[in-house]
C-alpha cells in the first residue's frame, strides 16, 4: 500500500510538470515583411485563429514596424536620419505595397479595388477587427529606434505593447503555432 | 483503498486530456509566395517529412495559388479583372520565376538548367513525388476568389482540396511544425 | 489490489510515451533568403533564444547558403557554372543586401551606418555571439552542391555542420519553435 502512494506521487508531480509544459491554444507571429499582401496573410490568420478561440500575439519588426504607424499623426524633434527613414517608409497601413506585381502602384491598387469589389475587408478594417477581438500587438523596440520611430506616432491600439525579442521568444516557447511573417 | 482509486481516475482522466491535446506528427505548411525557390523549398520539405513518417498538409495561398493552375487547361467566363490577373500570372509550376536573381528571366533559366544537371528534381516531378507520397495540398479559397481563378483550371491533383484559413488553423493547431514559406 | 497495480503499469508507461514525445526547449530555423535585414532577425532571434536557456539549431539552405562563405578563402577547381554562382552571389556576410529598399547599395550602406550609430551589433559580430553563444549552424548540401559551393570556402564556425532536409526535420520534429525565415 504504502508503495502505490509512492508511485502515485511520482505519476502526479510528473503530470504537472507536463501541463506546466504544454502550450497554450495560442499563436505567435512575427510581422517582419510590411507588405501589403503579407500583413493581409497575417491579419486573416490572427482574426481567425480568435475566432476558432486562440490568443493571438503579433510581433511587428523591422518592415512590419511602419505599417503600425499612424498616418494623420506626425512628430517632431527627429534627427536627420529618423526623418529621412520617416519619409521614405510607408506611413500606416493604408500606404502599403504588394510584395510581388506591385508595378509602380497599379498592382497594388488594382488589388486594393479588387478586394473592395469581393468583399475582402481592407488592411485599416482588419486591424480594426483585431483589436476588437483582442489580438494583442507588440511593436518591436530595436527596429523603432533604428528606424527612429517614436510611440507617440503609432496608431491607437487598445492593448499596443513595445518589447524585444525575449517577448517574442517567451510567446512563442508557450504557443501552439509560431509563423514568421 | 477507495482513495487510490480516486486518484488514478484524477489521473486517468488527466492523461486523456493532454492524449487529445498532444500535435501529431504532422507537419503544416503555407505556401504563401509562390516563387520557383520558395515552392521548391516547400516541395523538399514536404516530400521529406512523409518519407520520415509524418503527415504533410500544405496550403497554397496569395502568390502560391497559381502555382497550382493546370497550364494545359483553359477556362472561360471571366471578367475582366479575371482575364487580366490570368494572364500576368504563372500558369503553373513551370512558368514560375526565382525570387531573387531572376534577371529578367536568365536566373531562372540558369537554375533549371543547373537543377537538371545536378539532379535535382523540377517543381513538376516534385509535385508528382508529393502526390504519390499522399502530401495534401489545399488551394486557399479567398485567394482563388480574389484572383478569379476557378476549381476546374487547377491541376489534377489527387485530393486537392479547398478551403479557408479555419482549414489551415486547424491542421497546424493539431502539428508539431509549422511553416510560412 | 492487482487491478491497482495494473492501472499504476499502463499510466506510467503512458506517462512515458508522453515524456517522449514531448519537445525539447529548442528553437529551429531554416534561413532561406540570406538578406541582410532577415540574416539580422534571425541572428537576434537565435542569440535571445540561447540567453533564454533554449537549444538553438540554425539550417542555412538557398540564398542564406552565400551568407556562410568566409570572404577571405579562395577555392578552385569549379566549372563554369560554379564560378559564376561564385561571383554572383554575395561572398559572406558583409556582402549581403537588404530586401527592401535596397536602392541599389545605397539603403544598406545607410542601414549599416545606422545600426553601427545606434550600437546594433553587425552581422559578422552576430555571428561571432552566435558561435560563442554555442548556436548549431548546419549548411544544406543541395543548396551547396546547386551553387557549387565547396566546404573550405565556408566560415570558420565551431560545429559547423553540413546536412539535408531529414537534419531539418529531425530538429524541427523535437524543437518547441520552428521559423520559416
Amino acid at each position: 500500500m504504502q508503495q502505490v502512494e509512492t508511485q502515485l506521487d511520482t505519476l502526479k508531480s510528473q503530470m504537472e510538470a507536463i501541463q506546466g509544459h504544454s502550450p497554450e491554444n495560442k499563436l505567435a507571429m512575427v510581422v517582419f515583411s510590411g507588405e501589403m499582401d503579407k500583413v493581409l496573410a497575417s491579419l486573416v490568420i490572427a482574426t481567425g485563429a480568435v475566432a476558432m478561440g486562440m490568443d493571438v500575439v503579433m510581433f511587428f519588426t523591422f518592415w512590419g514596424t511602419p505599417v503600425l504607424r499612424d498616418k494623420d499623426k506626425t512628430v517632431g524633434g527627429k534627427d536627420l536620419m529618423g526623418n529621412m527613414f520617416g519619409a521614405m517608409l510607408p506611413k500606416g497601413a493604408s500606404n502599403v505595397k504588394l510584395s510581388q506585381m506591385n508595378m509602380g502602384g497599379v498592382g497594388t491598387t488594382m488589388m486594393k479595388s479588387l478586394m473592395k469589389k469581393k468583399n475582402v475587408a481592407s488592411l485599416e478594417e482588419m486591424f480594426a477587427l483585431a483589436e476588437e477581438l483582442g489580438v494583442r500587438m507588440v511593436i518591436c523596440e530595436m527596429s523603432m529606434d533604428l528606424m527612429g520611430f517614436k510611440r507617440e506616432e503609432m496608431i491607437n491600439y487598445q492593448n499596443l505593447e513595445f518589447g524585444g525579442v525575449a517577448k517574442f521568444l517567451e510567446e512563442a516557447g508557450t504557443s501552439k503555432v509560431q509563423l514568421f511573417i
